[in-house]
């Protein structure tokens, strides 16, 4: 007997990312009402359903969709305005007044559709966002179809989208109030760091993180500088007061960390506290090491983000990948650390796992959403072939991405984005550029 | 008075490397008998010249052919054989063993074919190889029409290439003698390392090096385990060895240098010689770090090599270019060294100065040979544009090149090869992965 199902997809290779180094080859994935029915070897499927549509990837590779574990989408618009500058100069002199004159929803929402275009491209599923105006960015990712969590940001001083806690709070909450019915779109708190927001301010945020069931996105330990500088001013370091405040928990979503002692990763890692590594942005601001091996071997879940494109300078999940396995090894010492299985699963169910959406995405299982990326392995520079997990991370480009689904939605379509204007939003973004070059360097 | 040339290329940016920072905005670059005749505004060319061919780029910026500094091209054939494994087991289990049982002239061949294509699609014009069949590495170069330094390699042990010094260095001095009057093709010396060519050898391959003008290209200071065993077994570190042989010069391109006392930075400096910084190479096998912000403030010219594919694993300068700007920082503290000017001219023409060609390569000046690459930066991902330069080392990946001109051959036409058969390549490196990779299974 026949099952009808959507979309079958046969593929070279399957890399469910669970179990952990498992490769499927010949292999399956079936796709029913944007959820994965089953995988199975290709005859056994043939045998099994009948699809509506059937692709047949015989030079790829399918993945669960990357998850983009921290950025800020909108600030692409700001890509490469400022570069090669130390850290605080770059911010206090560059990103900051830009940010001043030239955020507004706007703003977002046209960097929002930039950067969803080129992490759809570059098989990016979903991503966690920490950016003025979220009901912008909330309503530009279910325009285009793909998982979001949006951060209900946080600041100590007045920014364009709110004059104090209380504004920030209240419509932080009105926004996660109106996402509720929508099943892609997730929230977390994103207090922007300890160094930013009051003591006072994040006890009250991680109180109701704990009654709503809510994740905290905060950034925190990014620079030696920084550490430094709080334990002159609070007697502790940052790490030590989100303990003092009842906020280490499996609800933490601790970005950079490039400063632990390890007493530190012991402490996570009894919490159950996630590590969001960002080794890009670490190194092109010299901000420090994340020490991810020994983090990894405590048993911290370690997830991997982009940061934003002004200090990245782009949202490329498989150059993050290929960054963190690298540098890992480089930090580490020792060549056998962060082997390509581990860093992929650091770059898919990891991230899940630190959203709380386990459940519903990060690997190839049935019941999952299908959310899955095929690449192109059969490019000269991904040959010959011994193995793909290595393959992936270590010698494919993000254009070698040729379809995307998101909750079974095909958004890229053999390189086409069926849910975005893309000549449309890289209009927008080149007249954003006009007008911010020609303020930058007035 | 209009002058007839072959090639006026239009472009939207050109940065010719040369002079330093230098970005020039819709200008034209004229090419005639294979050299740069011109760069000049694009009105003006077009009441100069009458072209043969005239492309008009307006998306996009011409720079100088990318120089890979050190690689073992035919390579590509193990990539992703063995990875993430500890330096040494990689290469006495899997890498070593491999070599031993498949390497001759046809691996050479179809390997150095398949690198090629990599290397030209990415934007590779030079490529300075160190392997065995030199003289099979430079038929395919010159059948490719590329450009490339091939080394007249020599190691203390027998191998399928030769039995002794004197083999290796006779088959050498052939090839050398042979390729004098390829203007495309390049020799040096290639004594693998001070740990596997003795003293007596160096000494003598100095000498010839010295008499013929040639340089010398050469693994030093990989490891600190290198390092420390051969103080132990000599008394003294390699580089100090190279210093009492004599090999301390201009002529020297020293590879990897992940361990350097201020003291061999200043010599480094004092005697000219060159280090080729291999920044993925040495991360994905822990061995170290090159601390190459210190040498270019001591004045020392670092280049960049990708490596062999076998530990990289790609032939992708783009990728490496991104990578040794980031790691710079990262190891330096400082955000400010390395800046995206500074690393495209190590991989440029830091990289013809270290193989004596900066005559001839490594920038875009009227009399040089017109070794260029136009690199389309209207994807989403590098817009909005602020800043070319910033956007080729920090956002660009190597498939935005479209074109790649050598000696004003273009090799690379709006993505297609025109002088190598790339599904020819492709299925003779699929058939040498079945073979090999049934081999290292059994």
């Amino acid at each position: 007997m026949l099952q009808a199902i959507a979309t079958l997809i046969n593929a070279r290779w399957i890399i469910p990312v669970e179990p952990d180094g498992l490769i499927l080859e010949h292999h399956a994935l079936a796709i029913q009402d944007g959820r994965i029915v089953a995988l199975l070897p290709q005859d056994q499927a043939a045998a099994c359903f009948t699809p509506e549509t059937c692709l047949n990837l015989d030079g790829h590779v399918l993945i669960p969709g990357l998850i983009n574990a921290h950025t800020h989408a909108s600030m692409v618009l700001l890509r490469g305005l400022a570069d090669d500058l130390p850290l605080m100069n770059w911010l206090q002199n560059h990103i900051w007044p830009a940010e001043t004159r030239w955020v507004n929803p706007d703003f977002v929402r046209d960097g929002t559709r930039l950067a969803i275009a080129e992490m759809l491209r570059g098989g990016t599923t979903c991503f966690n966002d920490m950016y003025f105006f979220p009901e912008v960015t909330a309503a530009v990712a279910r325009e285009c179809g793909i998982r979001a969590c949006v951060g209900l940001i946080a600041l100590d001083f007045p920014t364009a989208y709110a004059c104090n806690l209380d504004e920030y709070l209240s419509k932080g909450l009105a926004l996660h109030q109106t996402l509720q019915t929508e099943p892609l779109l997730h929230v977390a708190f994103a207090p922007h760091s300890p160094y930013t927001v009051s003591a006072p301010a994040l006890e009250r945020i991680g109180r109701l993180a704990e009654d709503l069931g809510l994740p905290i996105h905060i950034h925190v330990h990014e620079t030696a500088a920084e550490v430094a500088q709080f334990q002159t001013q609070h007697g502790c370091r940052p790490l030590e007061r989100l303990n003092q405040l009842g906020l280490l928990s499996p609800r933490l979503l601790a970005v950079h960390m490039t400063q632990l002692e390890a007493a530190e990763i012991d402490r996570l890692a009894e919490v159950g506290a996630h590590v969001i590594h960002c080794p890009e942005s670490n190194l092109k601001l010299a901000s420090g090491f994340c020490p991810t091996a020994w983090l990894d071997a405590a048993g911290v879940n370690v997830a991997i983000g982009t940061d934003g494109a002004a200090s990245n300078n782009d949202l490329d999940l498989f150059g993050e990948l290929r960054t963190a396995a690298l540098l890992g090894k480089g930090i580490a010492g020792d060549a056998s650390v962060l082997p390509a299985a581990r860093v992929l699963r650091m770059a898919t169910l990891n991230g899940a796992q630190a959203l709380g959406l386990a459940g519903e995405t990060g690997s190839l299982q049935p019941g999952k959403a299908a959310d899955i990326v095929a690449v192109d392995l059969s490019h000269p520079e991904t040959e010959p072939m011994y193995n793909p997990l290595s393959q992936l991370v270590y010698a494919t480009g993000r254009h070698q991405v040729s379809d995307v689904w998101v909750a079974g939605q095909r958004l890229l379509a053999d390189r086409q984005l069926t849910t975005l204007d893309l000549a449309e939003a890289l209009q927008r973004a080149r007249e954003w550029g006009t007008k911010i070059r020609a303020g930058h360097s007035a």
